[in-house]
Order: structure tokens, then C-alpha cells, then sequence
């Protein structure tokens, strides 16, 4: 049977309306790429990993940069980036999303597929910094081996589309285990508005945290079936990375405002940012760029203002993607086997209203 | 009707057990006091105001101090006493709450009394750090005449007792809105243990935040009553203080990640940290103090092991007690009148299960 | 004999020219007003304190915020309102100085002046953000009488002009001592350019820290005076509050990395942000103002490439500004007594260059 | 002739003694070790890069984790681990210094190298978070080549010792160049004390900023030398790495506000962290570990008292020894070629004291 998204199994998180594919590629022109790598393994070892890509736009990054920011609300993570994004409020690079060791060849592919389009970089112009977060995904997939190569980071920018993604056990998200049972990728969008202006946010969540006994999905449930649903004896502090996407024109101040309520949708779902967790939000907004070279000396950019109704639908917008994201990544996924012949089984759906 | 804390509601936040009073006061020494400042007003002008003083222990809080963190997730506020704390990671004076053009009175106020208790400070020793967080009662309160003097802040500290404190519309919470009922004072506490170790955490709020349609204690509805409550003509962006306490022995860096879990517990009663919110958390430890002279040029101190579960129970703890200390502020507060004839209701509570 | 600014004195402190006065008041529209406070005291108990205000424009900066930063060097000071000014990148308030327990009645004074002139606060509209700085001036003053009040800031900013300001022993720095030396207030500005633009900057130190020892003043030395001066029996920690004012377009981000080169002015002094000290700088643009209530939804501002040549030069100026106003508020200084015959003494020419 | 260091050429900086090698590897069991790939290249292309290793002990540091912390001084590069140091306040891995596009290399060698000697990291235990720090040597060396590989990094780890660490253009310092002449490792050390207790603070930099009008070793000219030396046509914002390492016992707060004072030193040697600059501080202390898995449920620790005179002793020689450090790295760099037949002189001698 193929699997669902939270809202094609009748419920819905908030009050605000979705995209069209309630999606992250509902947002402007934000591309999304994955590369999903799952060899058939032994029981011992197995490759259960992968890459997945988001492009706020499909042009040339370096040369179209967008305003972005970053907020950590636990760091016991290896994302590699954030220092300078945060100094210039700037994205320039795809964001990239792997399993934790696959983070410098992530990096390197990512290097190397800029610098062929960009050849100015490291030679007649700057460095060029590269956003890469991940999840440890080591239950599952064996992460000591570094399956995940340069090329696939390359794959999975180049495969990038505007398409409703495919969510669950793939890409980045393949070996990923949120509140015990098969996590991963999971994404939605929303639309907020006044009478004059529409705004879009999406989400984009690789989930990997949560005890079960931490979910809240319990609050949509109409059958008692909870009671039934025994823990796991593997348990893992895990992690998240919420990338959140809008089309508002926002500041790097005013996306780090938002990339901080994504607390809340993470919250909302169960989390609390456990100790081992690198639970981590990145939020850009796809209303404007700014030239790598240009000849002026002063730059004109038009911001929201924060007073605005907007403003507020914004933020909650980003706690309602950010849970329906989570969740979207258990409704999603698939029963899945890893290595030393262990399995994560998906979330069965009798838990959720019908 | 006396009012009554959510738990007599027969709804219960988490899985966590609370503490004898369920209240911030479980905690080590901690202390809680509160002044009602409430004058019969006119239509026009009326005083619906206080101050809350929560003291991490008994003794002089300048010549023994605690350990503390914050953490600011919105900050459109003017809680002052930040900056020292953040760098030196230490409370050294009673943390106070009030209204928003109350600081300066109640910051002095509160400085008074330590240079009474303490005839050393800015005389042969250095200065002391005053800390004082506030919310925005001018819905009903008359703000602008500033009716906090600085001997309310000092009545709120000399009546501080262990007791179960009182909450809803007392103290500073006397003319706070949340969620378009009337809030204020909240207050919970949880247990978490292991086999070997207990430990305690406690929260107070000062809610004054939210719309009715944001509120999200819909989940515990058994009666459909949600849809018969209509928004109020008044909104406020508002703001929330969260005090917590924990007698488990934790660094000023720890205590910060304890702060940031306060998120989840807001995020979850059906906060977004609107734009116009000055959302923060205070945390400190009860279990040790730091002298603030001594011949000794070391100091030891023992911290608990991140790694441990108790330190997940912690953050757990965190945002239940958060989500229960909100709800609470709720369901203890009475209806309220105040400036230009406005009324705030308390909450029904058929809207929660019996 | 009339004290004199260190360029009087032949010493020249960077390569920028100054601008016009060598003052904050040469940028823009600021302005900046004084009240000192020196009774005659007895031997024990003496006034030697004040207040500073500097307004980044003549206006109501309630309705015409702008925008603005602050950075922490070294986070053992008191200073108030630097919550929302982080959130929101603005300033809408004087920027205060006094002494550490004169931040509640000049926050309160400032509060009630802004009131006055803006009867739409804590009424029709929300709260306001004060910002006061602080240094503790107890080596001179009886600070623990809090002799400031409130009536003494609505002075200050009410006497705020554009003129030349005085320096060293006046306003908050009347009582304050650095390098063993008396200190206080001091100013410098800087041009920056390019073919194209012009844009000024200008910084006004409170400065109160330091030891003899650690003054560089030396390596402007042509005599070999230094050896003369002893350390005297008394040291402090002290503590500086440096505002930088720029007419230069810059976002709230942009003038938090001109905040921070005030580090380097600072160490070139000879400052290295001792344990007890207050070191915080705060940077404003007057480029621009954004409208505390307008119609619009969006809002354009023009702000300055950074990868332009004068973005460098405004860091340079920034740390240059920095290092002379500091010694400014060294060759400005006069000799002063205060609290229990203490007697700080000016610091003498012959150890510079004529 | 043999490049010398500033202290051989008859130049003092600062007022506290040097421990014996006036290098990091005085502090502790500290190790350093350097690759330097520097192949004959062809006029166009040239490789002049490398791999500087910093081991806080000899031992395993995963296993035996060191305190740390990390304060970005200017955020324009891409040093990686960070956020997880931040978090957790410690130093698991080697502190790896290489070129910017070389980072993904010594990332994954530094993990290659730990995962072999520790079977247990991503099996039975959690992840490693590796920390490499990083300048820009594209001025002479051909970066878009990618010459670093992840063997140089095992290769630099396995070399360090405890001996007097190369300095000048060696290691990651190979093709870096500072002040307009050529930079790269420099180092120094100070030893702090009272009448019962010594520490020693070392600092390693690797130096590639400013102009060499921006230099300030002027004020250490007897030889009026510094007009005859023009500015090149080459011009780099540039950045530079500060690590930081003491014996005293200092927790991760207290580190890191050592690591803020690397500020004071770098503007003492004419930096102001131009625009495209990565000035990243790291600091860590040899006094204590932290055993990666214990039965212990809490930990208990020894930290200095900040009040004591070492403290600020502690920031006065962070200072001194960053400031001495960038001149260090100036004095023993040698002159070097590089792509595209550039050459970067080495500093001449004679605007020093003798």
C-alpha cells in the first residue's frame, strides 16, 4: 500500500491553508533533489543513506545569493555553514542534507559542482561557503563505511525539481528513525495573507529524534490505539534539520524570528530537543537576491513590516509546516531493515483520525 | 466558585509525576511572593497591576549566589539584568516581575533592599545585578501612570514564603490577558528520577500572550464547547516570562539548554512568540551556591552528566511544566475588569475534560 | 589650565581624517547633552556622578526609530535595554549613560520624557525600549545614596545639543577613573570615502577601566616619562559603554560588526575587558528612520554593499574612533576628589607626543 | 639567514614572562603538527598550502574530551564544528587548521583517523564532531585544485609534537599572507601567576589579513623604516585562526571569554576584521577531561575563581600572546612564490627595535 501524507489521512494540522502540493516547492522557485543509496547489505553491514538537495532557486547560487538564517536549538550537531551564513545573513550554495559522516564529502561534492559553474571562485573572486546539516542515521545505515561519496551531493543537486517531493525513506532521509518508528524526509507548506499581499512558507524536516512515548500524534487519535503501540528497545536522541522556505521578503533578522518558531511546531510533535539531538533550523527567503559583483555601493531591498498581521500568520505559518513536516515524515515512510539485520517499522495509521 | 488548577480540571500535561504542590515552590528554598495592586478605579484610569518575586533561596542572594541561564525567544521586551547574567551565568538577586513601565521602579526597589542586607555592596566591593522581567497590562492597567512604586518590589520580596503560591490574577499577573481570557500567574512542577537520583523542576509564568483561536487546549476538549467561543474585539501580540527552578545540579551552560526547552512547553499550550512579544526564560539551580567572596582561588563544583537520561527527563520536564504553568495561569484566573470599563474573562472550563 | 583633546596635544591616533568637531556630533543629526552632579561633599559621602544623553536625532525617536546594535565585549555591567534593541535592530529612545544604580531613575526618567511627548505610548500603541549604560563610579561617588533622578535625565536630554561636546569629567563621567587616571567622557569621529561617497563616524566613550600598567599610551611617548608614574593603591575593573553614531546606510546586522571593532580601539588603548568590567558597545546609522506606525506592509531601505572599500574603512574608523576617544576622555580630565578624601588625578601631557 | 622570532629581535610584547618555548606546546601535553605541500609548480598553477594539527593531549580526546569554547570574531568563513563545541562545551577531536576548499578533506581525514582508533564512535556510540578551522591561500596557491587530501590531515595528526613548533610559512601557513608580506604559523606563550599558583596561556594563529597600512609594529620602529615601504598591488581582506590553549582550570564560559580577548590582541597588531575576513577564536584548557563514557551520574570539576587577580591575568596575556603571535608569524615567514608567478615577500627586519 502506498503510503500517505498526514492530511490524505484526514487530518490537519492548524488553521491555515496549503499549497497547492503542500510542499516546499510550493515556494517560489525552491528546487528539491535526492539521492537515495540503500544496497542490498548483509546483516552486518548495510548502506541505508543518502543525500538530499535544496535549491532556493534554480539559478547560480554564488552569483544569486538569497537572504537567509540559522538557529540552533540543540547543537549536538555537525552542520557545517552556519558561521558565516549568520555573519552575512546570505545563502549561497544548495543546502545539503546527509547522514552525519557524510558531511564532508557532501561538502566537497557540493564545492565542486559550484566551482565548475562559478569558475571565477577561489580565482579572480572569494571563497564560497557551502550549508550542509545532517542526522546520524547509524542504527540503520553503516556509517563508519562513508558510503556517501562527493558524486552523490553532485546527483542530487543536478536532479533537483520544482515537483512535490518525495518524502519518508529517501534521500538524506533513507536510514532516519523519529519516535521509534521509520522517519526521514517530510515536508508542507502554507499560505498566509491579508487583502492585499499572499504570502507562501514551506517546510522541508529530516526527522530523526523521539522516544515513542514522546509523540503527540495522540491528540488527532479516535481509535485508542496508542495503549498497544509498545516502546522499541532501540531508543536514540536523533536529530532534526528544519529548512524553512518563504516567499515573504524577509531580512536575515526577520528569517532568524522565524527560523526560531520552528521550537515550536518541533514541540508541538513530541520534541524536546534532547541531549544528543543536533535539532537545527535554516529559513531563506526566495523574494529577493543579491549579485555577487555589482558595480553600485548601496543596495535597495523592500522588507515586510514586522507590525503587520503578516508578520504573526508568518511565524505561526512556520510551527504549523514545521509539525505537519514531522509528521508528513511518519506518514510517509516505509518499514525499513538496516544493518546487523535490525528494522524500524513505520507509523501504522489507525493512530490518526480517519 | 473558587478557581482551580487545571489538574483539579482532571487534565494532566505529560507523564511526568509533580511535586507536592505542583507548584514552582517545590524546588529547593524557592520562594514566591506577590503584591496586588488592584485600586478601585473609575471607568477611565483604573490600577490592575502587581509584582511577583521569586527567590532561588532564603539567605542574601548577593553573597550566595546560583547558578542561571536565559533565553530569549522573542524579544520585544524589556526584562532587564540579562547582560551580566548571560556572562557571568549567575542570579545574585531575586528575579522580579512586573508590568513593562514598572522595571525602573521595581529594579530600584529591589536594589534598595539588597544595599540594606548587604552594607558591602558599592562600598568595598563591586555593584549587584538587579534582574526584573515585565509583560503589558495596559489593556486593563493605566500603565502610563506608573503605579509600581519601589516599596511594592520590596513587600513582594519580604512576604516571599514556600508556600503553594497563589496564582491567576495576583501579583504581577493581576492585569494580564492570554489567549483573550484572562492570565497572569501560572505555576506547575515535575519529578524526574532514576534509580539512584530525584531531582525537581519548577515553573512560573507570567502569561500574557496569544489569541483564542491560537489556543490549543482544544485537545483536551471532551464537549465540542471550542466552537462556541468567539474572539474577542481585543488582540495583543503580549508576551511571556518563564521562571524555572530545578534543584538538580546544573552549570549556567546546561541551565541555558534547560531555558530553550521552555519553547516546546509554549509552543504546545499554542504560543508562536508573536512579533510583539517579549518572550523569555529564566533558569537556575537550586542545588549549589557560589560565595561571592571567598580566600579560595578554585572553586568545585559537580554538574550532572549530559549524557544521563536524567538530563532528557529534564528537558522533558521543561516543557511540561512550561505547558502546565500556562494553563494553569488560565484556569486560576478570574474574571477582571480594568481601564475604560474593559473586561477579561476568566476561561470556562467546560471546554476541559472532567 | 584648560584641559585639551589628545590632537591638540600633537598626537594623531589612525590615518581618517576627523571630521569637523573630532566628535559624535558630527555625524548626522546627534546630539548630546550632559548633567553632572558634584556637590560639595564632606570627607565621607560626596556626589560625584551625572548623566549623558545622546540622542541619534533632534525628533520623536518613538515615531522615527533608528536602526541600530549593540555588542558585548565583556558582559559584567548593568546596562538596560539591550533585549529588544538585539530583536528588533532599533532604537527608539536617548541612549543614557550614568552611574550602575542610577539605571532604574534614568530609565524611568527617560521613560516619563518620552511619555510626555508621546501620549500614544501604553495607551492607543504598545511599551518603549529605554537604553541606559552604566559605569560604576564608586571609587568617587557615594553611589549607594543614588543621587540621580529621574528629573536629572529629562534635564540631559532636554540641554542635548549639536554643538562640540564637553569631554572627560562632566555627565556620567564625572566620577570615573581610567588607567588609573581620572576619565569620563570622550569623543573622536572619522570621514570615510571613496570617489564617490562620504560617510562620517563618531564615537562617545564613558570610560572606566584599566590599570596604569596596561595604558599603551606609551607608544606615543617621546620622553621618558613613564617610568615616573607609579601604579596608585587603588585599581578597578571598570568598565566602558563606547556608542558609535554613523551616518553611513547600514542594516542592523551591518552595525552590530561596527559594534564589535570597537574591540580593536579598545585593545590598542590598552584595554583588555578585565572580569569586573561592563564593556559594551552599541552603533547606530542616522541614514535613515523607519516610522513607528505607517500603512505600509513593506518597507525599502538603501544599505551599503559590504564588499565595497568603505565598509572597511568604516571598521578602521570605528576602531580608531574608539581608541582616541578613550584617550580624549584621558587628556580631557581633570583632576577630582571625592568619597573619603579620595583624590583621582588627571593624567599628565609630558607622557605624549608634542 | 634563519627567519627569527619578534622576542630574538630584541622586540618585547607586553609585560608578562613567556613560558619556555614561547609556543603553544609550552600549555600542558599540547601538540602541533604540520604538512606543508609545496610542489615545484609551473608558472600558472602552484600548489603552496598545507595541514596544521593542534592536539590538545596526546591521548584520545574523544575519549578524553578537553573544555572549549569558540567566539567568531568576524563570520566571513567556513570553520566547521563549531556549533556543536558551542553546545557542549568541548573539544573532541584534533583542532585542524588547513586552506578554506580544503576543509571537506580534513574533515573526513581527521574522522577517518578517529573512527581507526576508536571502533566504538558511530557503532555502539554516538557521532564525532571534528573541528577544522581554515584562511584563504588563493593569492599562491592554486585552491580550486583541491591539493589537500584527507591523508595530509592523518599525516599532520600522527607528527605532532611537543617540541617548538615550526612557525612562518609551514603547514596551513604555507601560502597565507598578513599585512601585505608573508604570513602564516605563528606562536607564543605567557605564564601567569600569584604566590600559590602558575598557568601558562599559548596561542597559535594563522595569519592572512590586512594591509600593510593597517600594520601597527610601528610602534616598535627606532629606524623611521616604515615610509619606504610601499603597499602591494595585492590587497586581501583576508582572516585569521586564534587557538588558544591554557593549563589553568577554566570552564567553557569562562573560555570563552578568553577566546573575546583574542580581539584585543589582533587590533593591537592593526587588525579591524575587515569585511571578507573569517577571525575565529578557539580556546581550550589542559587542566581537565572529560571521559566520554562513565558510570557517573555527575562530574565534578575545579574552575578557577573569575574574581581572583589570574583571571584578569588570564585576558591580559590572551592579549599578549595574540598580539605576539601575529608577529611571529610575520618574522619567521620566509619569502614565497606562487601561481601565476606571484612572489609575497617576507617582512624585512629593520623596522624592529634591535
Amino acid at each position: 500500500m502506498k503510503r500517505q501524507k498526514l492530511r490524505d489521512l484526514g487530518v490537519k494540522i492548524g488553521k491555515l491553508p496549503t499549497g497547492e502540493k503542500n510542499c516546499i516547492t510550493d515556494v517560489g522557485d525552491v528546487r528539491v533533489g535526492h539521492v537515495t543509496l540503500k544496497e542490498e547489505g548483509g546483516k552486518v553491514e548495510a548502506v541505508r543513506t543518502g543525500v538530499t538537495a535544496i535549491l532556493p532557486h534554480g539559478g547560480n547560487l554564488f552569483r544569486q545569493k538569497v537572504p537567509a538564517a540559522s538557529f540552533v536549538i540543540n547543537g549536538f550537531g555537525k552542520t557545517t555553514g552556519l558561521v558565516q551564513l549568520d555573519e552575512l545573513g546570505q545563502i549561497e550554495s544548495p543546502i545539503m542534507l546527509t547522514n552525519t559522516f557524510g558531511v564532508p564529502a557532501v561538502t566537497e561534492g557540493t564545492l565542486l559542482h559550484m566551482l565548475e559553474k562559478t569558475p571565477e571562485i577561489g580565482d579572480t573572486t572569494g571563497t564560497i561557503n557551502i550549508v550542509v546539516g545532517e542526522c546520524n542515521d547509524s542504527y540503520l545505515n553503516s556509517i563508519r563505511q562513508l558510503p556517501v561519496k562527493r558524486e552523490h551531493a553532485i546527483e542530487a543537486i543536478e536532479g533537483a525539481s520544482r515537483e512535490a517531493i518525495e518524502e519518508g525513506a529517501v534521500g538524506a532521509g533513507t536510514g532516519m528513525v523519529c519516535f521509534g518508528y521509520k522517519g526521514g524526509i517530510g515536508s508542507s507548506s502554507r499560505i498566509v495573507k491579508d487583502e492585499n499581499e499572499a504570502f507562501m512558507v514551506g517546510c522541508l524536516v529530516l526527522s530523526n529524534f523521539g522516544k515513542r512515548e514522546d509523540f503527540r500524534g495522540w491528540q488527532y487519535i479516535i481509535e485508542e490505539g496508542k495503549a498497544e503501540i509498545p516502546e522499541p528497545d532501540y531508543t536514540t536522541d536523533g536529530s532534526i534539520m528544519m529548512i524553512i522556505a518563504t516567499d515573504a521578503p524577509l531580512s536575515e533578522r526577520q528569517l532568524k524570528r522565524v527560523a526560531k518558531r520552528t521550537a515550536m511546531g518541533l514541540g508541538r510533535a513530541g520534541g524536546h530537543a534532547s541531549h544528543g539531538s543536533g535539532d537545527i533550523a535554516i529559513a531563506f527567503s526566495t523574494a529577493m537576491t543579491s549579485e555577487h559583483v555589482t558595480e553600485k555601493v548601496c543596495e535597495s531591498k523592500s522588507h515586510l513590516r514586522e507590525d503587520t498581521a503578516l508578520m504573526n500568520q508568518l511565524f505561526q505559518a512556520t510551527a504549523e509546516v514545521t509539525e505537519e513536516a514531522i509528521l508528513n515524515s511518519l506518514t510517509k515512510a516505509t518499514t525499513t531493515d538496516g544493518r546487523n539485520g535490525r528494522v524500524v517499522e513505520e507509523m501504522p495509521y489507525h493512530i490518526f483520525k480517519k
